[in-house]
């Protein structure tokens, strides 16, 4: 694992409607995604906590039960195991940073 | 711990020359600090792994004996316990978000 990086130097994924570019450590795991306008990425859990850092772009977040509107600056728990969605509402690329911990070990695959 | 949230609605610490809001999970936490210009975060270490995302300004960062200048853009691991130390070397505030994992116990205090 490399001490020094950057966006511009980590590769891409493109995962369905998503470019995802993943930083990690041994404990915690950044990843910056970009998500097509419109697009969506579906209901799922994870046992892995996650923080969200909606960076720029709108869209529609669930998390369990609750559903907010959510702009640039706007932050996100996910719990372990709590199902949760993102929906891209805008005709704009969305950009999302995610925190994990764990890592996700299935991203490094 | 609230589900939704966000930089504006969040409180700001005060920390010598660092303005600090904190968004933390059981696992994970997030932190946005502001760094005055020119001002330093003195060499320290803690067992709690970092992953800095430099997102607005510049700096030279120390991780162990090396020392890179960076900008908008850069990321940085810092391990467990490994000596580190950030200096905004402009004229303007850096922004610098932390993901730490284990969380900053410390820091609710």
């Amino acid at each position: 694992m490399d001490v020094f990086s950057s966006w511009a130097q980590l590769p891409t994924q493109s995962v369905g409607s998503l470019e995802r570019k993943i930083f990690t450590g041994q404990k915690g795991m950044l990843v910056r995604n970009e998500i097509a306008p419109k697009a969506v990425v579906p209901l799922h859990q994870h046992p892995h906590e996650q923080l969200i850092f909606v960076a720029q772009g709108q869209c529609d977040v669930t998390v369990g039960e609750e559903t907010r509107h959510l702009t640039a600056g706007s932050l996100v728990l996910v719990e372990s195991n709590v199902p949760h969605q993102v929906v891209n509402t805008e005709e704009e690329v969305l950009v999302a940073l995610d925190f994990f911990a764990p890592i996700r070990e299935d991203f490094l695959k």
